[in-house]
């Protein structure tokens, strides 16, 4: 075994190192804070769970995204949490007594099997936010609402926001008499945006002429609010729920323009979802130079049905390192005060003084060198009978 | 499969519900405060590595301890991390250019395969601080302060501080000449102080009187600090390093009862450790009511030289849910404001204004009902054509 085999770490999982890590935790903080006044209220769900918890659902990619460990106990699977959705999902249902709407928050590592997009970490730390009991417009406004204001928070510029809604894919393919793997088929299809594709697999079905037409259409459904109109024409004669969420579509975007000017907000008819749980109105943001979404979410309504509590659900969430590249803020001490190696009672209320004042005080051990590496700016000296703070001359290397 | 089976959790894994998990959140940020005025700085290992780097001489219970997953990548073993300080040596040897004292702590879940003690986690959320780089009493001084500083930042009250050391231990046997199956079975003995089987093993052994009569006492030799002269006579004949060790276990013993003069400061020659990388003084904190350490630590000299730097090294570590149960910090809020549910840019103005002084404020969905869960004391009120805050009446029920 060489030196390097040992520490060198998996593809896609990373260590947070000092500075970076404080930047994380002081974006961590801010935006817990926020989601707090909000309304949402903090939870913490286990690294591992029973798979029939976890993956009650959810469609075969989270499946895949999921490590397997044997529980010693008992021998039942268990997985590693590769989202926090379904978690949050049990938890509602079970866990916690609350008859009408419900806030939840969560901020900590969970674990991929697989990059989920190129350059994307196998060890996300997922921050989030889901509401629940609540199906109308209204609280997934809210929720765009909170994931654009924590890219405000995280000091994101230029965000784009993509709006879709999966009812209206869910409403076309309902009409139409396909088998389960012609839909499969369909999905990854429309899902890639397989364009040539799509027309040889539309032109070789049994589908109407009028069906073919929308579906090749479809993918084409991208832009701006103003567009809508245009391809309600392009969906004449589609099942009313169409029209219901491209309605629904129309007002949250309206709404979300309103209260957030400085947003490009995007429509996106044939946006589908890896995971396949949602069921309504889905969202992700972008911002310049980063190729995937920094954040996103939908609607998952009645995910909790399996636990003994159907619910209507829309939520977001996003890597807190993802976040953090970009972001301003920080938590670490700039600055510290360095005190000499003395065990005198006096240097040690002088410093418990200083510490609970916020200032980072660390104490030198005898012999100590490379004390520059410590980041102090100044010191303890004892002069006039008391511990006094003065500069620290050359950071330390005197 | 039924309702009930899905949403039960694995024995020993919880999930942390909203009034516990912001008491935790409130006691996190608390401690990782308080690490930084002292200048440890913040880091967040992988949930997973490879097994080479997790596992590298850290004895055989941690290997039991961490649940053994395959990278799909590469077909290599990973573990999902069990315990930290591996990962803290690995990255102190290799990630961080620190020539000098380095001071790391960390903050995150760690998962077991079994639980640890009769009633731990199996996923608890380990917090801790690791000191690199010197091997002094002044360093191992300063983590045990710090473990005692962080049980009274969580409001914990008669602590119990024992102190031991290993290399009393290690002095002894290195002067016997047993085999290694002998010295394991010796380990376990005084491990599990399992005193008669101790006895029949020593007179069955091979071991010079002397020896025999050390071992057998060696059990005994717990208390107080005013003990050692007594200890020291019946380790008469002993290795000088026995007496090095003592040395040094009562100095730090003296610096920390002057220190901490209302912990409880007991010692304890034959306190061995699970994970055995222990190289030095072992530390444990107990509090009553609490069979089972709430904090625990030691040095572990020279653990990152499989990493290609071998340096001193002294930590702590404890689990937060643990330390948070006698806590009365708190993080969430205890009121908060209801508003209408109107789009009106007023109100939604007033709302972020509201919410950016701190205020928690929820704005009701159309039709909303069960009000009274949610928490709020007061509601916003259009009156002299202002939104204004007045009290919320009977609990948001009418």
């Amino acid at each position: 075994m060489t030196i390097a085999a040992r520490w060198l770490l998996p593809d896609g999982i990373e260590e947070i190192l000092p500075p970076q890590a404080a930047r994380i935790e002081a974006l961590r903080r801010a935006l817990l804070d926020e989601y707090q006044v909000w309304g949402f209220d903090l939870l913490q769900p286990p690294t591992a769970e029973y798979l029939e918890s976890l993956l009650t659902g959810v469609g075969h990619d989270l499946d895949l995204l999921t490590f397997k460990i044997t529980d010693q106990l008992n021998g039942r699977m268990m997985g590693v949490s590769a989202d926090r959705t379904q978690q949050v999902a049990r938890m509602d249902a079970h866990s916690i007594p609350k008859e009408g709407v419900a806030r939840y928050c969560y901020c900590s590592q969970v674990l991929h099997t697989k990059a989920t997009h190129l350059l994307s970490s196998r060890n996300p730390l997922q921050i989030g936010a889901e509401l629940y009991g609540t199906s109308g417009n209204q609280s997934d406004l809210e929720i765009i609402s909170l994931m654009l204001r924590s890219l405000e928070i995280a000091g994101l510029k230029d965000v784009t926001v993509d709006l879709g809604h999966v009812g209206i894919y869910q409403a076309l393919i309902a009409e139409m008499s396909l088998t389960a793997d012609q839909q499969a088929e369909l999905y990854t299809l429309l899902r890639h945006r397989a364009l040539p594709e799509l027309a040889q697999w539309l032109s070789s079905s049994e589908l109407t002429d009028k069906q073919q037409r929308i579906l090749a259409k479809l993918p084409e459904m991208a832009g701006s609010v103003t567009s809508i109109s245009d391809w309600k024409a392009a969906l004449a004669g589609a099942p009313d729920e169409v029209f219901n969420a491209l309605a629904n579509l129309q007002a949250i975007a309206e709404a979300t323009i309103q209260r957030f000017p400085n947003v490009n907000v995007h429509l996106d008819l044939a946006e589908l979802r890896d995971y396949n749980y949602h069921t309504g109105m889905v969202f992700s943001a972008f911002v310049p130079g980063f190729g995937q979404p920094v954040a996103r979410g939908g609607r998952y309504d009645h995910t909790g049905e399996v636990f003994g509590r159907s619910r209507p659900a829309t939520g977001f969430s996003s890597d807190l390192k993802v976040l953090t590249c970009l972001t301003s803020l920080d938590w670490s001490a700039s600055s510290g005060i360095l005190a000499p190696d003395s065990d005198s009672v006096a240097l040690q209320q002088k410093i418990q003084q200083l510490r609970s004042q916020g200032e980072r005080v660390i104490q030198l051990f005898t012999g100590q060198t490379h004390i520059e590496e410590l980041g102090c700016d100044r010191m303890l000296v004892m002069e006039d009978d008391q511990w006094q703070i003065q500069p620290l001359v050359n950071n330390g290397r005197n």
